[in-house]
């Protein structure tokens, strides 16, 4: 499958056995990204076994300690197996100054560049973008500025109509055009609708990162119908009700709630309180409202 | 037993599946000291059940990132749980710069301090002092300052005779004094000698920590007859002469010859180089030259 979530950490602050800090990579196609890095996020892609020569982008939901404590063992490594490409950090902009010291001192000897690319997390907005993605934030409700991404493929090619490509004789050349939407102009200036020569794309993807967040429907228009939500569900609906509001984290019932209203094709759920040692309670709970609901362990893999 | 090693961590700068970065737990009857903090250190302390309710002082040995990226995690996650004694940290001055403003962001709903007690890495010196302990390090030979750490037990009391003590009616009150080698004035001022009321005390322990270095023997006489010697083997003989010595590191059969020169009573190994998978192979290597020699793992626990 081309599309992929690797979950390196399924669990919240507090690591307990078998529950690493928040990370996840995503794969869309050709391409890797990495969601948040908890401490050991390089330890469990060891362990997994995931590559990640075609991770060149790391997006930081927020700074609190269980989502980037992991970043700086990695890049460290990362200089040790002698990476040379750029890798592009994607956060709120107080992680440089949090990190920056520590990346200039491990990373001395290291042949690649780790460049910071901040963005308010108060606003929504496109905060990376080439040919087939784009990645747009989507502040959330937390203790701390909080976002969450939104990563949407972009349209994708036509299929050719071979057969009438051929019996209009469109030169190969021209077969990206037509890809792309273009209508052929024949020899004899007849204008062929690109509609008689392809057909409909295959669907692009849609994947939307709801990181730590009190329950909210803010983003219900931009993530209605992804193809995968992740939703953190740090708590069951059994937890104390204050503890829910203080601390600003949601429950398997308000994900499965907000995956409902939003029509999302599947969910998934992590970033668990360690009080919930038993990960099944989140499936049961959350399936009661909206059945595709698929509670995350490191080292899963979602395919979408 | 009342003197233990646990290994958090028996890797080097590459994590591989099975083994963290170094981090262990020395236990000197009631005190507990942590040496070398690599990522992932709280991991396995919480997969392994190694509870730290009387850590308060940690050692770091270098300044690189597998010996000291796991602090902050450590520290945040102590201060998550509602800890509220002060916390010592050991170190190059180096530290404190690299890591103090994360400690100030990641902490600040901590009910502790943190702590930095710099120490300079080039001369051999006491570096923390208990009633019971003493801590000295060791300057190394690494490509970065490093120190190992000599940890010694102080005399324990010695052991009374009692029925001696009854026959030479010495009050209770006393005992404390004989334990601490006092003679007993009779009230006919009669002086008894300490030899006949009290008994030897139980050998006091050592343990020295040899982080990462090259061959060196320049502390033999400090670690001389330790009761435990730990020794950084990061490569076996048969790795590449030139790797050995660049990098600065030991191999099993050096760290052997060392515990075979300097008359220690085991040797542990660890902070193996990711390219050697099979640890048997340490054992095998190390004991052609001493025979108490013992392949750390993570996990293992080492009583002495």
């Amino acid at each position: 499958m081309d599309y992929r979530l690797n979950i390196l950490g399924s669990g919240s602050a507090k690591p307990i056995a078998g529950r690493f800090q928040t990370s996840q990579i995503l794969e869309i196609r050709e391409r890797q990204f990495m969601i948040d890095c908890g401490e050991g996020a390089q330890i469990r892609m060891s362990q997994n076994g995931v590559r990640t020569s075609r991770l060149n982008h790391i997006f930081i939901s927020h700074l609190h300690g269980d989502h980037c404590l992991g970043l700086i063992g990695l890049l460290s490594t990362f200089g040790m197996l002698g990476r040379v490409n750029e890798m592009v950090i994607h956060s709120a902009p107080e992680l440089e100054k949090l990190i920056g010291e520590q990346v200039r001192f491990f990373m001395q000897g290291a042949q690649y560049e780790v460049r910071f690319e901040p963005f308010s997390p108060y606003r929504s907005e496109v905060v990376y973008e080439d040919k087939a993605v784009t990645v747009k934030t989507l502040p959330l409700v937390h203790t701390v500025p909080t976002c969450g991404f939104l990563f949407e493929e972009k349209q994708l090619p036509r299929h050719l109509n071979k057969p009438m490509c051929d019996a209009w004789e469109v030169p190969v050349a021209f077969y990206q055009h037509l890809q792309a939407g273009e209508d052929f102009i024949t020899s004899d200036g007849e204008v062929i609708d690109n509609s008689r020569l392809t057909f409909e794309p295959t669907p692009s993807k849609r994947f939307a990162y709801m990181s730590d967040t009190a329950y909210t429907e803010k983003h219900l228009d931009a993530i209605a119908g992804v193809d995968l939500l992740y939703h953190e569900t740090t708590y069951l609906s059994s937890v104390d009700p204050l503890k829910l509001k203080t601390r600003m984290h949601s429950s398997a019932a308000q994900a499965a709630t907000l995956a409902k209203k939003a029509q999302v094709k599947k969910l998934v759920m992590g970033h668990y309180s360690s009080q919930h040692r038993d990960v099944a309670e989140f499936e049961r709970e959350a399936r009661a409202i909206f059945a595709e609901s698929y509670a995350a362990t490191d080292g899963s893999v979602f395919e979408y």
